[in-house]
């Protein structure tokens, strides 16, 4: 993304500063920027007009945008488009963080996906940021006790995008679900703020009884492809897991765990301690120096 | 799952006791329990109370609403609904072992599964369940030689729920697929009863020619998420295959094997024995403290 | 698939000698062939018979039957069968180089896969083919700057066959995506021709920002299921990647590297070298006694 | 239609010979006809082809064919295909009648309607025809006291066929309604077998409460299109009702009312008789000379 | 109806006595009545309970149950039932006055036609009720200057209902429309309050240029089947215009017009005048009598 | 329409003097009017613009979206819409003419029909001009001798429209059919150029055998609503059939025939005779006054 191009600079590693501006104004400002980049395509593709006009041109808002088009995704034959789009509508107006919520996830995945050409792309395309909005609002529901309609919620997001959240599952705000297909996460896990999780990854339980038995994932933590977390693990706060890891321990945070089973890079007694956010700054693979040199 | 809920109680690690009860009526016992859940839910939940009713309580049976439920789910524009309702009816109607093989599944899914909470929520909501009937069908046209229907529904399955179980592959009673995306069992692949599988499984093939080339998994075995088995090798009854490990090796009855590439845990000469039966405890990290000391 | 049965023997690695036979010759060949296979099947099958019309019968060349087939399977509500038949039509039309790929992966699939029983089994059927075919198209999109339509193309693929391809990523001919569900292939990778890889495979980027920073892989390469190559390393002609493999470092031609983080098999300094094409013959496992003595 | 090309002949005016031949016996031959017909139209038409298998060759009675291809008609985003498959499917096996009723409405289009070329045209294509078999199951369900249903299925039919039957009317056999758009037929209404009625003509009712208030139809009547017959009169065996009239009298048996209001042909007292059965012969023009006299 | 079934007596021919209760509590009093008739079919019919909850049970008022039933009958390919449902709730919101007329148009069927069981069957199965009610709809859009918007939504209702009224006619309130297939109401025609008109009645124009060129229909007024009324004409209140008549004249109050072309009963200079409200009492053929001494 | 809107005066009764100007620049001129009307409705109504672009804006000429919209709107869950959309498209470019017809219809119905108020909104929403244009599609068919697919096709137009022109129909250019619910236009029917035919009209036969049975319709003519002309009559050019008029004789041309049975104004010997073309006059109402003469 070149620079200048958001309004709100963020420089701080979890991405914290634009907080401090009324989310109601984000809001707005970023479904005005949505409007413009798809009326911009629309004029230079005609094929894609119509598609850009119904999800989100004929909008007069960022949440019935999603509205309708998680409706009409997220639809079968016995769970009709018109149900659906009236229970993300009438979530969303019920609760302005979940708008909120979707904004910081927009702003995430522009900010840290290079392959993210646009607010708009990200809105449209994106499964892990569709099933995520999708995700808040059966969380909702079953924190209001609508479990079944919350479960029926999980299983088309499910069925449609590949990635099974349990509505029960907290998940923080800024959050990049990237490529996402194949996400699991079960129903005690908790995903902090500003944390990136790539493809196939697994918050898995024990298997043990009904207790809390998922990972909590602090703040800021950048989770890489295949990576498999399994029990009620620390993953502190700016902690990196390496891609294709199977991570059965806490983590403490800023530190880098990789391989299977994983293992602190720099050792389990002085793990080696980085500085940058690597939820945001997406760095997979800077490991791999040091890595070389533990293995050789 | 409160204690005494279940009228049969299984205790036997193969969950064999219930099977002295008649299938059929076990069925009408189950089928009874689920249409009083459903009932329940429309109930608390009308915005639900239609999916409910056509998919479960218009039904007088558990086979003619698995026929529905999944001719919806799996029908496309090319392969009408109408005609896959009609195949899995009648396909039901023509072998009831397919019948008690889903009340198995059912109860699988139910008694090992903590965030399943009730029948219903397994039979509506389950992808791995539904795959997994639906690919006993195609198993069953297999075996009639109607291969290219087979093979026609098998696509489906792996479209609509990402689970791609090649239609020869022989799966056994009472097995639970948990999350299930990903899932991938190839042609010669048999799994046997009482198994766990995680999602992301593979039971795959070696690449070699056309002979027998998939894993077979005995009895009551657990494969964690993401494992990857590859050629004709044997994992015996009650084994446990931990989570993203890379199995190319035969691993004895009631052994763990985990890693990547997967070694027994004890060590091969003399591998550490298990006494329970994993795939119903669904203990997916009791290895965890031998593995520590393993690793250091 | 029976010796003989094909028309142009396929001698070579990188499978090139049928290339000297003219593209629209093979093309009618291939064509004729698979009219062939859907009769048979629709006499044997009247329950298929209408989808083999609708799809393979009813049409008058290959293009036109893929162009219908994947509009109906990755149109939605809100993008229109029409509108990408219409798509595919003109783009397959526009170039003939995609219908002699599409050739190239029938072939890649009927003579690689023994589960693959004929050439209309794998039109139909294999997701991998027709993500591939799709993504082709987007690809082409791409390239001729019509980028918002791409990306939208690209979205339906990932959400219908949870395969995710970014339509700037170059794809060789003669490619096998054998199961295919959860790949994932980024923006700057290449992939060359007569490659075999299997499911869960990613070629991710480094997470660093815009530039090229995705894997380049070669001639004839066989990438085992749930290997995960990440960074813009050279995984070299005829290299084999180990199944679950982490890969973040460049393969020489015609080694193989396994494990998290992968290894070459022999050593870093010397690899083992072996002489087959392991994308074409698919041999995943042969590595298994060098790795057993390298584990002990 | 050819002579000779049915194999029972119909010498009699009200079509009654071919009765005696078993009603199963007579549906199984014209089942063999249909199917025929459709095989040689696929042929000709590969474009059809797949609507031809779906609707007629890939079903195994004339029964399935109409319950399958009525319920993919008459559904709607609210009411399933399948569940509608089902109720047309139950409701045909429970009552061999309504089998027999169709049978005898196939022949009566192909012996009566110069321009139905086929039995196949007619099942796959008469909306008069769909709308009649669709009613008399819609009637079985009235009289079953399933009236909301029958209700249902009734508004499904005049949304989709502009044909509305209410499901109390009793409509015997034989019965050709052809072009069929706009007739309206009301509760009490009864019409008897070999009855021809042409599209826009209504059995309506008298507007007072809910006695017995809607028109009589004897045998082998011809009712032209956009007659209007109104309350609870006789319109006699045989007799003709001319196109456009508004009739509010009884007609006797084998003569003709036209005009608006209707007068008998010949006058009040002493009314032509002719010996034909215009139900069957369809001939809608011959009282032209007479009334031309009769305006001068 | 059974006496004393209705809370509201209404003993004037207008039916204007219960206008006196507030507009939402006969709203909220109906659509309680409708739940409470839904809810006993729901019960006795498994089969229809999916459809009734989708369509009224779920529905928290009469607005939205409406919105959804049509957004689901009018929505088609390229018009999404997502929009239409966002489209008729905003403007049932909008207006109140467009639900107190639904309220009237339901008593009007319930009290009118002995056919109509109960308000859920007039509201779910009437396809006059339903294209009124989407006519206000329309004509409320047409006269905020929204005219391509309404009159997409005018072509929906005349493909679907077969009911083609233009937006700009105004329809007053307790209207039925009876069967209501094939009605035509032109642009400028107005149509009074407790008028009930058949089926393929048409108010059309005189085909000269844009001025005020459609029928003016009082309050009251019974309109037969198939009547065709053309030109600005007056229609007086409480007149009854017979079936199939052809009005081309201005017909006085009370009086009745018959025939083609239409004549006044008891002659152009001293019609016989009628006591009753015949668009209330629906009283089709009191005239026949008149009518027959009339002709001889 | 406001004079001078149109490029090209139509002075002559005929229409005939455009025609001189090239079909194809004819075409291209009114395409570029339609996408500007287009254009400028997406403008004023975003709820509208997706339907625009999709139907119109997205298409390069008239044929492809007459092709895409007669596809959506034809299509059933047997005749997929692509299957349908490719018959159009290739259809309309094989035989130039059928644009021709079409641009020709078009400017009939802008001329002639006030409530027209733009070429799109008539090729958006006009169901007798798309049911002609399909019609017309379907005729070219039968005269290729598929009339197995002719005749699916009249169904659907039957089914949508609630129009219904035998295949076999010869239907001449700048038709009007004006609210076309319930028209009805049977096998051997001929209609001239320039006619006009309002909603419920018959052109039908005698019922007698296989030959020339249906009427003939001159140039010019204009037919009245719910009028029904029966046999092989000849209607003469330019001549006038009153709204509801029963007609079995011929009428000469340029008089008016009313009435049920139709009788010429003026009396049989000597008709009146009109000046102008009612066809593209539409006074359906100038002859009330010589009626009401003849009438008293």
């Amino acid at each position: 993304m070149p620079a200048g191009e958001l309004r709100f600079s963020s420089p701080l590693p979890n991405d914290s500063t634009y907080m401090v501006v009324d989310d109601d104004d984000e809001a707005a400002w970023l479904w005005t920027q949505i409007k413009a980049e798809a009326r911009r395509d629309a004029e230079s593709e005609p094929a894609l007009a119509s598609y850009l006009y119904s999800t989100i041109l004929s909008h007069s808002s960022l949440e019935r945008s999603l509205a309708f088009h998680l409706g009409n995704k997220l639809c079968s034959s016995t769970l009709l488009s018109t149900l659906l789009y009236d229970l993300f509508l009438n979530t969303f107006a019920s609760d302005r963080s979940l708008c909120a919520a979707a904004v910081a996830d927009l702003r995430a995945a522009r900010v840290r996906d290079p392959a993210c050409v646009s607010f708009a792309h990200c809105l449209l395309n994106y499964k892990g940021f569709l099933a995520c909005q999708a995700h808040r609002v059966a969380h909702k529901l079953w924190t209001q006790a609508r479990r079944p309609l919350a479960l029926a919620l999980h299983s088309r997001i499910s069925d449609v995008f590949a990635v099974d959240i349990h509505p029960a599952a907290k998940i923080g705000k800024g959050v990049l679900f990237d490529h996402a297909t194949g996400v699991v996460i079960g129903e005690t896990a908790v995903v902090g703020n500003n944390v990136s999780i790539l493809h196939h990854v697994t918050l898995g339980g024990t298997g043990k009884a009904c207790g809390d038995r998922h990972p909590k994932i602090g703040d800021g933590v950048l989770i890489g492809a295949g990576a498999t977390i399994l029990g009620n693990v620390n993953i502190g706060e700016g902690a990196k897991i390496g891609a294709g890891s199977v991570v059965l321990i806490d983590v403490p945070p800023r530190t880098t765990a990789v391989g299977n089973p994983a293992r602190l890079v720099g050792g389990k007694e002085k793990p080696s301690k980085h500085e940058e956010c690597p939820g945001e700054s997406m760095d997979h693979t800077s490991f791999i120096s040091d890595w070389s040199d533990y293995i050789i």
